[in-house]
């Protein structure tokens, strides 16, 4: 696709950006779905920082946890730079502590309650003329919520809430582990322009983290399954997955080299 | 069959009206049915979009994605023809603005209201005298009704009212990933005449997109499942999916090769 | 079995009554079941057809398709004789058009509404003396009940009825694809003398159709899956599946002709 | 097990009281699981007959299929004896007859109807002095009965009439194809002395009945599963599964007939 | 572990005692878990009849089967010594025999209904002096419970009862054929010291039964899956499953002697 | 990860805190998760003793075990110390006991119980200045509340409750046995900072007990699964999973020996 036409947004992991023809186009909102550990909040403030670093305000949104935690765990990270907190690039709000001071109770909302936080977050977010914007997640947000009923309809409101903001957004989407959906309600997907699935694959007994780019409107992305590395160097990376050459073909070179000789296998690893 | 009798609606998609003997005939409605990232919405536009070049005046009906975004979506594609918006031969309405006009909540109907909207999209493809209709999507149509009950209502109403009309209409249903069913209320596929299925399946660590005519009343289709690539230059086309040549195959003529040469063997997409 | 005693009703496929040793046992209530775009509706008028060319008058209740789309779609088909309609020897009644006359919510049926359709339905067949009668589908009627045990109690009135009515009859049953049961709430199958099931089983990307008499009564009938096409000139036909020769053989062939020869394996179609 | 001590009941299906070390004890309650078409009714009717040849009057209680059609389905087998029907060793019962009798709807039981039916069905047994009894279904029976709670109040008093009358009693249990459970409700088993189950496997695309014996209280009983034919001639038969002899070793069979010789490989049945 | 600490109660199973490194700590309990026919009530009596032998007088409490039933089916076994019984050293009780004199209704209990029988079961157990109880099935007992609120309330509180009871407690648990669960309400594993799991595995159209000793707090226990015989002679008796020694291997040997002989291969059982 | 900014709390299970770069960051809230029997208590325990030992004062809550019945069992580990008892190092207190004192119903809470419950718990882990905490289980806490919404409440509270305690937390979680999800209610892994998951695989019949950590925020930790042993000598000690090389390159090996000599292969442990 001819993407000269869009403004895109990089994500601070560069082979990312490669997949999407240069990044998430501008004004997107972005379901980033996973299971618990599997680096969804770390993909988003990689991603915040990343914007700081060019120029791109940015808020961070928690609800399940707290400031001072998250912020210790930010700094093991490389692209972790303080200043940019301090100067105000990136900002990371606790909706629970915003909750309190709308004398909302922090682990129940009502319908009301749902609406004032979302006006809060607007303005929040206009006041700071950010950018880029996380959710961090929507998932225990809408838990909050008491019904079902409740939950469609804060998200249909939160969607039409980010369609008219400025920024480009991610929200994390938590699922079940070795769960193949895209949100918890089956609802989120309806409010998102794009999807990134970040997931696990066993290998001979380890958990390796990948990352697929599902669904990026306006961008021309690949859909291919990547090996997603964490390092407190480089933050997140993500790396071809060796992919299997399929028992049969590995089963075959071994046969030629029975015949040939008595080499060891080279360890392969399976897909 | 000898679809000369009838007559036909072609896609834009060369190989899927080949696939049908033609195209989809005159007054269907159709499913497209697929998850979330499946390319289900290019396609209805690209449907659109051929209907115009033809003389087909058309009209697209969307619930979930505001229509700055879906024209900057469009325009990265070079079936998007902006002087076919210009000349209203193709409508895109955003459902949501609609229902603001009639003072509804736009993110949760009453019966009434989905009565009112059925109404006002009857009298828009009557008075544009459409012959090619899209909702997209019929899910998230549903989700704003409140219980099973009322959607169960509004989808046969919807079926009536549909059957009256004189367009081939496409009906986006959106279903989770990897999961092989029509519609989410198994309902949908009552009031339609043919599915397209749009799905995903992996290889080597890639998601590639298919396609299936699963069901298409009055045409001699074929049940074929297609790799279907979506590019901004061509749109959507259809291709072969290469097939396995099984694993036994594979490894014969690699027990063969074995046998006669140390020659590496061929690399094989596995079905 | 000695099926002279009894007196069959062959089904207009030569091979499914072959299968069936003769045909479907006259008075019999069979489920013809399988999933949106498997064949019941054409299996079914095939029936009805077959029956009036013999002088059985028969009778084609349809609850979702309109009839003059169900008539353009028949067109295509040789076994289509459009005197046979207009002789009074089949006839195709819309359920949704006897509801209106009788001034029901053609959505939306209560017990009594359910109750009063099941008498009209009973009176036609008896005035008409059908021998043969399709309703298509009892699922669609049924989704028209508001609760489970509206519904339950529905199918029980409906198998009394059939079983003192003198026609054999076929009752179309939509399960979800890929789903091997015999109907959508599991009572269908405790009124049915018989089921015959169409499927669909994915071979090298293709979705061939399947049927399979699961349950005759009375008759001593094969549980053979065969394929079941269908074309315009010859309606349904039911062929062997081409079986595996499972992997193994196939692999033990391929091993023989490998040290043998150099030959290209001959393609074979995996089951 | 020395069953010497312990009185049996043949079950008419030499195969089977082979397995079952001589019957079915006297007095038991045994579940026979199956889904549709799995051959339950005609299982039980070739165990009534059989007693009633040796002297054991019995009594065969319908609740889904009307007599006539039953008798009908029955003329075809040779294990059928109209006279034992006549001279009332075996009494074929419509419980929807009784149930009309009794001023019961047929089609929905309150508790009290329930009871009046098991009292009912109590005493004809008790009158008759049948020795062996059969309820074809009570699936279906419970059907009938609205709540869950009521269906398990009902199962739970069906145990205990059972067990202080003074016959061995046979109970169809239907469940859904290819499911592997005992019963409808997961409460039948508790009152149940043995499971016989009757399924379906599917080889080369044909089903094949089977039948294996999963419980039998005081008996020494296998739990081998038997391929089950019904023929008109000799009814129920029970016949060793050939067995897959795996994978593996057919192939190496085949292997070694590769490298000795260019024989085709016999044809194997794969388990 | 060293054991000699603990008093430990032998289960009459020898290789069981083994495995547990002498047998289950006094004052366990400890639930036996497995479908209908699996062997449940055997093993506990087995396990009731060794105590006797050695001195510990025993109460088994039934809620299904009757009295005379249970007693029959007994007698088959040679662990069965009648004058076990007679001297009081083994007690069979009817729950539902203890309800009726206590006037409650015997298939349906009320909270306090359900605490009432605990009493009794709690002072007989006593007054008894018992130093083994079994209750034959703790699932049947819930199901004369009307919530699932009941249930939950009645497992902890039997729980909280058996812990200060003097005994060491076989609680039967019934779960669906096939499935791996260790228990039907997910909460009867709360109140357990020890999980026995009594399952199948299908090999080659049999059913053996096996046993696995899944948790045994304060042993130190293998966790290896045993097939379990149970015959009239020897009641139940471990013996390890003969190991596949998986495809490959038997292949490769089958591989040797093709290379090296024609031996046909010997039968091996696969896991 | 640079670590050293961090604290860490190490688990006294060696190879564990190699896993995570040293151990648990201080303060985190970590869920174990593992079906019955899977040793999440004696890791737990392990951890709270190895605290004791290293100056760190700990408690553990237990809502299922008696406490009597709990220290037999730890009495057979050499990791227990009586005298970090009897010093107060490590505080065992049955929160069933507790619940009793504040005159609630031990095995049912309302909303008031639960929070009253909390409050204590903070107070004894305060008043103790305790460095290390363990709920066992927090599954059990929540089945005695009555209502989904009430357990959801309890567990954000609980969260809110430890975020601020200046202890290291583990609460054990119990799920199904062979289910892959972090905990009953999904709600649990919100609240916390780490999980690591105790689960079995089956390994030729024996049940082998595994271990990995799924998350811990702010450790640089492996994702590697490992096999668990538990041993009265040294209590939980990781090691490698022996892995498979999959059945392909077993198959070379043996093949090169089949070639090269009679040899029986080696046996290898498949995963």
């Amino acid at each position: 696709m001819d993407m000269t036409k869009r403004e895109l947004c990089s994500t601070g992991i560069e082979e990312l950006d490669i997949q999407m023809s240069g990044g998430i186009p501008l004004g997107s909102t972005v379901l980033v779905t996973g299971c618990s550990g599997s680096g969804k909040t770390t993909l988003c403030m990689q991603y915040l920082f990343d914007g700081a670093e060019k120029g791109d305000r940015s808020v961070f949104f928690t609800i399940t946890e707290p400031l001072f935690k998250l912020t210790k765990n930010l700094e093991s990270f490389s692209f972790y730079k303080k200043n940019l907190i301090e100067s105000g690039m990136v900002n990371i709000i606790d909706l629970r502590i915003i909750s309190e001071r709308l004398g909302l109770d922090t682990e129940k909302y009502t319908v009301d309650d749902a609406g004032a936080l979302l006006d809060i977050l607007k303005d929040i977010a206009n006041e700071l003329e950010v950018k880029r914007l996380v959710i961090d997640s929507i998932t225990a947000l809408c838990y909050r919520l008491q019904t079902r009923e409740m939950i469609r309809d804060f998200i249909f409101k939160l969607g039409t809430s980010l369609a008219v903001m400025n920024c480009t957004t991610l929200l994390t989407s938590e699922v079940p582990p070795q769960t193949y959906k895209f949100s918890q309600y089956e609802i989120e997907e309806f409010i998102s322009d794009g999807i990134i699935f970040v997931g696990d694959i066993e290998r001979r007994g380890d958990l390796i983290r990948t990352l697929q780019v599902v669904k990026m409107r306006g961008t021309d992305h690949t859909r291919t399954k990547f090996a997603m590395h964490i390092s407190a160097d480089r933050g997140i990376e993500l790396m071809p997955l060796l992919k299997s050459s399929e028992i049969d073909s590995v089963l075959t070179e071994k046969v030629q080299s029975s015949l040939r000789s008595w080499d060891i296998p080279k360890e392969k690893v399976m897909l």
